[in-house]
């Protein structure tokens, strides 16, 4: 098959469309031929040397994928997908290629009514917002969450998705037009971070019950100030570094919880389960219409390094997907 | 009535026996004839001018009592205790007195079979134990847990309970006569702090599921280092300082949870949703014997000062219980 790979490990932008070993799925596996993948942070980290795959999965970019199931394993390991069925997947790595072994519980069948170019770019976000904000933090209807980068691929979903869910929804994000974009997204508090401190603004309106966190060290104390009692703050991305001071008396005075985590390094069996709440919670939501795919731009394959670019540029709101053989 | 009174507030230890207004039980509250009351950690500190009771309940001392209902309230929102019944309290302040009035979601009904200085030593390490591990932490059978402080009031009460739960118990301590203490509670770890690094030998046994830790920041690395995947590290006291540096990627790798708590400043609803949980939770473990109060030493309430001492002195194994009428 064709697949990315990365020609030079000290050139993280070395990306070229070459040939690479089709993979063999192993048991409770079955093989997809991918129409799509889309980018994430992490596939700029792996590419630059930071976020290795697990032991044992693909060292292949590309963290989601949706395609048509192209064969399935003969002892009935991956239960009853069939050949045939477009699917969507949650991957440990390996979507920036033509065909990609994908384990039976991180499939899910796509949300009617969409083109693959847009539901493939909700994989990624819809599984990481909703394991993080319903399932860690266990969001509720009335609470209200403070969305770190509305504007990017996981915010758009992330607002979406806390409106739908009752929620009353505040973000940050960088610049008037950003801004603007969490404000049509449905965000009640929409935060410009350069013109104001999150932490007083949240402050005004009573604090965050939940907080979702892309940035790590440097918002951790204003993290930890902008939370109400009983807040907890998820971190899942640390793009303002990994050490940071935690003021333990101010955590303690607010009850408040700091969760840091990711669905990566998750073993099978977790993925499995955080896959089959996501479709069965957020895919409803999107049939609907209460949440809609938020995609930047689709860019062939062949063009993996240029997304790259485009999307350490800051430049992006939403997702850039990524078609295989011109889906 | 009578009650502990700081008469110099520059001098933690001038708590002399002196008259005082006896409370006037409002809405929900009875009034309950204190026969005995125990030291916490918490009244130390208060006595220290750091930790004032929260808004509206008594400025005096004490955090748990047991007594007699002296009093309900003739419009029945106290439900159904009756005057004449025995009963144990988690107090927001007021248990070093003569009378105390108390929210009824804050009575429980003593385990049977112990004598009121020992039951009483049980209130604020089970509600304590048992809304941290259980509540928050979600401790389940099979799981490790690490408990620091394990000869303390807390420790002691903490270590019995997770064994009897099901939990592999790993503990610190000071010294090997506390060490020996440790284990004779049941104990599958005891780690003399002194002489060995609790995160190496955590590390050692597969790391810690859940850290009850009152040390704070001087701890905090170490917990973290400690952890196990998904591990929970629950944070209620700061003998070891306020601020630490939180290394967040540390904590990512093992999808790790920071969360500092107290119970004092929960409102009643909170309150009596644990009391409730806890009674029903650890006292037919006292009752069958599988955990047993850990009563260093029983004093006279006009002796607070010298237990506060005591306590203060490091060299206390279990609670200071202090008698009120000579109970």
């Amino acid at each position: 098959m064709l697949a990315i790979e990365q020609t030079d490990p000290e050139d993280p932008r070395s990306l070229t469309w070459a040939e690479a070993p089709t993979p063999r799925p192993t048991t409770g596996e079955v093989l997809v031929k991918v129409a799509a993948t889309a980018v994430n942070r992490a596939d700029l980290l792996q590419a630059a040397g930071h976020y290795p795959p697990p032991a044992g999965e693909s060292a292949i970019l590309g963290l989601e994928c949706g395609g048509v199931i192209a064969e399935v394993p003969a002892d009935g390991s991956a239960g009853d997908w069939a050949v045939g069925e477009e699917v969507l997947c949650l991957l440990a790595g390996g979507g920036y290629a033509e065909y990609a072994a994908v384990p039976a519980g991180q499939l899910m069948r796509p949300p009617a009514g969409l083109p693959m170019t847009e539901a493939v770019s909700l994989v990624e976000v819809a599984c990481t917002v909703w394991s993080n904000l319903v399932m860690t933090a266990g969001l509720r209807a009335g609470e209200t969450v403070l969305i770190h980068g509305g504007a990017g691929g996981i915010g758009t979903f992330a607002i979406q998705l806390c409106r739908a869910l009752g929620a009353t929804v505040a973000t940050t994000a960088g610049g008037p037009a950003k801004v603007a974009r969490c404000r049509e997204l449905g965000a009640d508090i929409a935060i410009d971070y350069r013109e104001e401190d999150f932490a007083e603004v949240l402050a005004d309106h009573g604090g965050a019950d939940v907080i979702l966190d892309i940035i790590g060290a440097k918002y951790l104390d204003r993290n930890i100030r902008a939370l109400a009692p009983d807040g907890r703050l998820v971190i899942i991305g640390m793009q303002g570094g990994v050490k940071g001071e935690l003021n333990i008396a101010r955590l303690l005075a607010k009850r408040g919880s700091v969760t840091a985590t990711g669905l990566r390094y998750r073993d099978r069996a977790d993925k499995a389960r955080i896959v089959a709440a996501t479709a069965a919670g957020a895919w409803p939501l999107v049939e609907s219409g209460a949440i809609r795919p938020s995609v930047h731009r689709v860019m062939d394959i062949r063009e993996a390094a240029a997304a790259h670019d485009l999307l350490d540029s800051g430049e992006v709101s939403g997702k850039l997907v990524l078609t295989i053989g011109g889906a």
